[in-house]
């Protein structure tokens, strides 16, 4: 049986207050659509249409993919209208699934429950038990079979409806033939002069076809986002979902509300998570991982046994970033893209690895920058040493071997290669290449001048 | 008609455990008895009045300008006796406001409502609706025309007055002229040998007086500190009340009860904020700012389209300090006061800047101090780079013309100047003027020896 | 009258999903066990017996102390077998108080309570009034005398009884004699085939011994933990509560729900404590103490007055740090094992502090390595400068005597002494003593090359 899913998309969204179209607005780093969009992507579907309206050249260039089309809806009549728009689009005999773009926590169990409730032959409302329903339709059920026998607006509501908590959260399955001739009648006699979907109710009992109710979960599967202040609320809730679900899988998490993931998260066995930490696009962690307090970490390996100072930051972007076995990081340690730590390595504090390879044991622990290089095993690199890795108008690399002792405030010109355990003295900048082995030296004489008067403070 | 605002803020508040006066303890970074003024601070009085005692020399200073006078209280016998002081000072026979200094969330409409209320001619009592009144005084109401009748105290109160559940919140506006009357005439015949302002509600009664009950909006706003617990308390609920309006503004912060805002904070479209972000003093952000997680920005204006990573510190403190359009700052910069970032000008991770002005397009990627520098456009300023700006005596300016290049671990000794379109060699530490197009460098020769053997690990 | 302490601690906890036996679980740093035995330390008892069974061998060795027992249960049968193992080391005819080890935050005064109610003679239940009892056993009371009559199971409860808010905890106390016999009198005739300590209170009614039922003070004192999600809400209870003990002793916390402690932290008046900050280990805060926004302090005392910026990460490890009177730290500072600070001192960011003593005065305040040095009276110590107190095999120790300046980027190579009132020039790496007064340079010569061309960007 033929299966369209609609996704309605096109509303402005004044209250947001910005000139991002409202679906686009993004909940832990992902579009309000996508969000939508992902809750029914495991759904074998004929077509998947999405009715655009406000900003429907930047709705459809960010979420644009196979099997995904657009209907645009302009202007914006109402819900009655945007279903009209879509009639042409909708595939076969089956069943129409109605989702809002702006609702994102919408459940995958929830819509597929809408999908079988439906099975082409009933009306299948999405209604919600609502703590406080001011200002929601009532969903009026028949006393004898449950059967949903209409929607009545809050304003049109009797004080015995008004008692009602059960309302409808804008979201529906309806069988596909009946749903176009449905909205082919939709009148706009009303005081907004819209056309509103919700009429299609009235027609759906006149005809005698089944028309059902079934609830959502929680309120918060059915929000919407109206502004930046719902918009947060939904925030905390997805972000408590999925903190949720992680510690249930044995993450350790020392505050789930002080948690951020905007992407995803894998995990071993007794990895723990310190407060403060925000995770962003695709990290995934080893066993006895532990991460610090105030980490940020963005697309990026850790591997076992591993140990995240607080204060860290690593974004390893498109390039990626790595970590490994039993490797120390931070506190204050930076890993940019390409950064790739072996086994044992050491990052101390305020030194930032920039597209660089260290081998196992290598060290670098204090104010350092190691930028487009390679480092050997076991190689110390001093503290305050750089990397000069830029010239001005091109990138050159630095090639470290095993056991190399690099001294304190060292600046190595790349292009430049250090051979196996050569030593640089403290204080050298290092131009010409140095041999296995050698000491480089690169600094001036020592002179002490007696008798010198430092200068006063000036008044 | 004479409006008389009394703040009452002689307690010492022992529960503070502290040596600070009660009343100047800090929500928000501003003092509670601050936050009380300004909330009344629109309106045209006649006399402001406040009402000082524990710590009243440092209370005065503290909040002393144009238009507040002070009275004081010692000692302490009670609110009635308090406002038997103040007597002397109340102007013509129209309204007195009375608050209460550690009570800091008053809003201005219900101040405004207590006014109009009173007009000269009522007596008006702020009520509150409370969850567990327990321990509050009860308003007992005339059940035909809703007047209070009186105040009962919850240790007098009868089982049925118990279960009133709106109390008296220690705020009201009286007529000038019979409240002079009434304080006159208090007793201190009661257990704690105190005179109590309330037991004037009885005086109004017995004369007839019109005595009225308004209610405030919710506990918050009544709320008074009497301990840390309460401090912190109320300082959540102000930065939430703050988060709220911001956000309905269209501010988007990713986690409304993780930010923090002690002072003013402007922005334009756009902008957003994500977790655990400190705003201090005022803050100006321009459309699509975006601020990373953990920052703490004071004093700054943060220009359109710039970008503000994590772990940023930023602290103009008076002098200010500014970041131009579309300018990259952090992650883990810090500007000091006197940095002034132009357009595109990049700050990256362990930099600090203070008192420097960099033109459009200069860039100081890494761990560097710019102090005291000028900085001209498109100047790249190394890794590890220094201007060394303190000659243990005095401060001097580094000047850097445009297009400069600094290679890394440089020390520039300031006063020193270098020309447009120069090369700075890394590793040089430059003393004397380098002049526009060359390339300067400082650096001992690079020497090597063979056969050196590093030293050996002692036991 | 003996005591008996058992502590129930052989469960694996499965749904930690972790290899660590779930009483060795860490709650505000320290095992879960750690916490149940240290809620009855203060008591007088003739044995304290911990029952093992999963991971013994890990458990017992956390915990082993002087007068602490194991027993281990192997395999586990159940609530009644595990006490059935302890029954020989059970000393005297007075109390036997059994709690669990996985139950953290019981309160001394409950214990003792239990202690006091059972006196040898009565069978005492720890009880808990619960906002959804579903699961719990039932508490059954005499509704005439309010003894317990019997705990009925959730599965085997009445529709009436199920109505019944009092659960039971787990824990009790009871006459040593009549447990030992109890449990004796155990059988496994149930589905589980296991043998449940709850049995007994069917004898001890039977037998007409007083069965009393003493509740606890919230859930939250009852409150098991069996997977991460019960461990993060168990964390933040302890939490809340440590910080309410605080406020109410005088600390101000600007957020007590972004507030951390694992281990002990004492203060004096008037300490503030911004955001997000994390303590661990022992602490201890003077007087008038401000800690900025995002610290993380473990094993460190800060003296009276002193002021710890944003972003300061203080880990004095078992060597301890210290931070003197009126000293100034951070934002963006670390201070490492043996860092000890005079009155004074300035640390600024990027800076590193190990191992080193600065005397009243000195100052380190921009990007710089203070290792394994010792730092007279109002040194100023420049930007970017590093003691290199690392060979590659031996670290040694830099003497800097008072009133010195160190430039900017300079090297000092231990082991090296300057004296009194030396100056190093900036950019000098000095490998040689400097004598008092004496300016030490150590730099190359600058050169100037006009015409060179800066090498272009390649393609």
């Amino acid at each position: 049986m033929a299966l369209n899913i609609v996704i309605m998309a096109a509303g402005k969204g004044t209250r947001m207050k910005s000139a991002t179209p409202k679906v686009l607005h993004k909940l832990a780093g992902r579009p309000l659509l996508s969000h939508v969009l992902g809750s029914c992507e495991a759904f074998t579907a004929d077509a998947r249409i999405v009715i655009t309206g406000h900003g429907a050249d930047q709705v459809e260039a960010t979420v644009a993919a196979p099997g995904i089309s657009f209907v645009r809806q302009m202007p914006q009549l109402g819900t009655g209208h945007a279903i009209q728009q879509v009639v042409p689009a909708l595939v076969g005999e089956g069943t129409t699934l109605i989702l809002n773009g702006d609702v994102p926590l919408i459940e995958t169990s929830t819509a597929k429950a809408l999908i079988e409730a439906c099975a082409g032959a009933a009306l299948v409302l999405l209604t919600v038990d609502l703590f406080d329903p001011t200002g929601y339709g009532r969903i009026i059920r028949d006393p004898e079979d449950g059967g949903v026998l209409a929607i009545v607006e809050h304003k049109d509501a009797s004080p015995e409806q008004r008692l009602i908590h059960e309302g409808y959260s804008g979201m529906m399955a309806a069988p596909t033939g009946a749903l176009k001739r449905w909205v082919g009648a939709l009148t706009n006699h009303n005081a907004q002069g819209e056309y509103y979907l919700t009429d299609i109710v009235a027609m759906a009992v006149a005809e005698g076809l089944p028309v059902l109710g079934i609830k959502a979960h929680s309120e918060t599967e059915v929000l919407g986002v109206n502004d930046p202040v719902q918009l947060a609320q939904l925030e905390r809730a997805f972000q408590a979902q999925q903190a949720d679900r992680l510690m249930r899988a044995g993450l350790r998490l020392a505050d789930p509300s002080r948690f951020d993931l905007r992407g995803s998260l894998t995990h071993g066995q007794d990895c723990e998570v310190d407060v403060n930490c925000v995770f962003e696009g695709h990290v995934e962690l080893g066993d006895n991982v532990r991460i610090g307090a105030h980490c940020v970490i963005r697309n990026a390996r850790i591997a076992s046994g591993a140990r995240i100072h607080e204060f860290t930051h690593i974004d390893g972007e498109k390039a990626g970033a790595s970590v490994g076995e039993g490797a120390l990081v931070g506190p204050f340690a930076r890993l940019r893209p390409g950064a790739q730590l072996g086994a044992e390595v050491h990052i101390g504090n305020f030194v930032e690895v920039k597209n660089s390879t260290l081998a196992a044991g290598a060290k670098a622990n204090h104010l350092a920058y190691l930028g487009d290089a390679t480092v050997g095993e076991r190689v110390n690199y001093g503290a305050g040493s750089i990397t000069a890795n830029y010239d001005g108008a091109n990138k050159h690399r630095t090639e470290i071997g095993p056991d190399v002792h690099v001294g304190s405030n060292c600046v190595l010109i790349a292009p430049v290669t250090i051979g196996a355990g050569a030593t640089i003295g403290g204080g050298s900048t290092i131009t010409k290449p140095v041999g296995a082995g050698e000491l480089a030296v690169a600094r001036g004489k020592q002179v002490a001048i007696s008798g010198w008067t430092r200068p006063a403070k000036k008044r």
